[in-house]
């Protein structure tokens, strides 16, 4: 069935990219392009499709992020780019929520115009180092001195790929302070509904009319195919094979990277 | 049917304690005692009760761990006292597994004389600074790198208090690797129903003859009882009024420090 994927495209108006292990791989330096991509964005570019980039990606504001892939040789700009840290702003505001904020550092800037003062919720991202046992007992003080203790985690990610290995992702901190002060987050970023049908408004289009392309199996094209879009597997980034016998996801299609999926897209277009 | 407790104490033979929260509140320069606890402690141990010591202490051997004990006033001895690292120590070597550890410093002299080239599992303790991003990361690599991932975790708090506050316990990291992994950790230490068994074993006695005394509700109290023995919380440690209204578990009895346990114990011992 799998093989059959690119029969679904052709009622495809939309597709939305992950960025981390579809486009690049990251690590020391920024970390590097994945063979073919660069060539793949400026083709789906070039075609008829619409094209935005949805990531999990909390480690740097969205502006340094995007700079980052423009010098690698992407064609995107910040206003295709969907990212938790602006999100999750918008909820603060909205509900009148003051943060503690548990990120990196480089992510600071995104919650500048925000009241931190005598916090009432605490906001996890990918903050890498600073995930240290001080700043994790200071967020769970925080947390457990509320009537209602309110985590925000900017997605749930397990682990991601850098160039020199596995590294843990946010969604295992937010699992530690769940079981800590026994809560549930609520998590800002894909998988959440609320975060791919912002992609799907910006474009205008349905679900069945979107495709997602994602490295996580879980998150990208799980969290897709709950909304109605089909989701595509790429085999770069944090894949591994077994994810193709996951028990509870399967994706619409595997592909070997985005090239290739973007190759299959364009061609069954053509037909 | 709270205060009616120590109705249950005429058929008990044994008492086990709990420590950090019930001998002593922990903290800087190793702690201090909770009032009226080393009186407390002697009058058990000229009663006819037997008497023995059960912690999920792993930020120290059980011989240092000791001795700070003592040198606060307690009447107590290395062998009245289990602790998760030699029971750990004791599966790791049954089993023919080579840990890699994620624990305290002052730990790691219980793991002398276990072989740790080449890991194949892991195991966790109450590490506290120890548990750095970089540290985690090394865990799960190896975790991860396994066929079947194996982790032991030292208990499965989720916090204790210390002079200066509460501290998160090392059930935090093991959830949190749990999920990095999507495995289930095998929990040495209290609640295991194998760790409560083992002091019974040391004691002679059936759970109905025995009494828990601890000021975790979940782990101290609901794990004794689900052994068959009956379980008192103090109000003192880490017991939070809430504990009292707790969904799932019931103590046998509240009282507001050990102090008033013995008192109660043995006054209704003598009627």
């Amino acid at each position: 069935m799998a093989d059959q994927w690119p029969e679904c495209v052709s009622r495809v108006k939309g597709v939305i990219l992950d960025m981390c292990g579809v486009l690049y791989d990251s690590g020391e330096g920024g970390g590097v392009p994945i063979e073919g991509s660069v060539e793949a964005v400026r083709r789906l570019k070039s075609s008829d499709l619409q094209l935005r980039f949805c990531t999990n990606e909390t480690q740097a504001t969205r502006e340094k992020f995007v700079a980052k892939l423009q010098r690698m040789g992407f064609d995107i700009d910040v206003r295709e780019v969907f990212s938790p840290a602006p999100a999750v702003v918008s909820v603060l505001k909205e509900r009148c929520l003051r943060p503690h904020l548990l990120v990196h550092d480089d992510l600071l800037p995104e919650f500048d115009g925000v009241d931190k003062s005598d916090p009432n919720c605490v906001v996890i991202g990918d903050a890498a180092d600073n995930f240290s046992y001080q700043n994790m007992n200071a967020a769970f003080h925080v947390l457990i001195s509320l009537d209602k203790p309110l985590l925000f985690s900017m997605g749930r990610g397990r682990y991601y790929k850098e160039t020199d290995g596995l590294k843990l992702d946010v969604g295992v901190y937010m699992k530690a302070l769940e079981y800590a002060c026994d809560l549930e987050a609520e998590v800002v970023g894909k998988p959440a509904p609320m975060f791919f049908q912002s992609v799907l408004n910006d474009m205008g289009i349905q679900p069945h009319e979107a495709l997602m392309i994602g490295d996580d199996l879980v998150n990208d094209v799980g969290g897709a195919q709950r909304c109605g879009m089909k989701g595509l597997q790429v085999r770069t980034g944090k894949y591994r094979p077994s994810d193709e016998t996951h028990p509870t996801v399967t994706a619409d299609g595997y592909v070997d990277n985005l090239a290739c999926a973007v190759d299959a897209i364009l061609e069954h277009r053509r037909v």
